[in-house]
């Protein structure tokens, strides 16, 4: 089964954004110990001060969707749904490059 | 100085981007020795045909700018311009989270 990335755009409520990242960088600690997960990097956007993107790598589109199931992340969703003003995800096919082992 | 990342999508001519692929994942090769290039991973849309998204990580904007100016790396470019159709940049500042020490 081919690997599954995946990056999810973040808009903040404004001013939320700073809030936000420190949420989603507690949530990359409990994703530390995930095996399936192999990237989880929280950037903020250079040109959009309201937005976060995610750069999420994962072995296959299963370890992601189990993911979504976790009891720590659920939480962690559920606190950071106030501060999230919009969603949208860019969903990907990893095929090889530096940095990634396909 | 802090880390810069990168999302660059690229939209291969129609029929393209399988072309475009085998040539990014060539460039990535001679990525490999370059210190400040951290990822450089190649990706194909999975909703677009025609669309491929390189995530790029560096230790900082100036190794970024200089990978610009590496023959190899512009021979690359060269090779590929005739199959690009448009190209588009998302600039960011990684924060944090799992697979990458900020």
């Amino acid at each position: 089964m081919s690997k599954f990335a995946m990056y999810g755009k973040l808009t903040a409520s404004p001013g939320k954004r700073d809030e936000l990242v420190l949420i989603l960088l507690e949530a990359s600690r409990s994703l530390k110990d995930m095996a399936g997960c192999e990237l989880y990097i929280i950037n903020e956007s250079v040109d959009d001060p309201d937005t976060i993107w995610v750069t999420e790598l994962w072995s296959d589109g299963e370890a992601h969707a189990g993911s979504l199931k976790n009891e720590e992340v659920l939480a962690v969703i559920q606190r950071a749904r106030p501060l999230i003003a919009g969603a949208e995800q860019v969903r990907l096919r990893p095929v090889g490059g530096k940095g990634i082992d396909v």
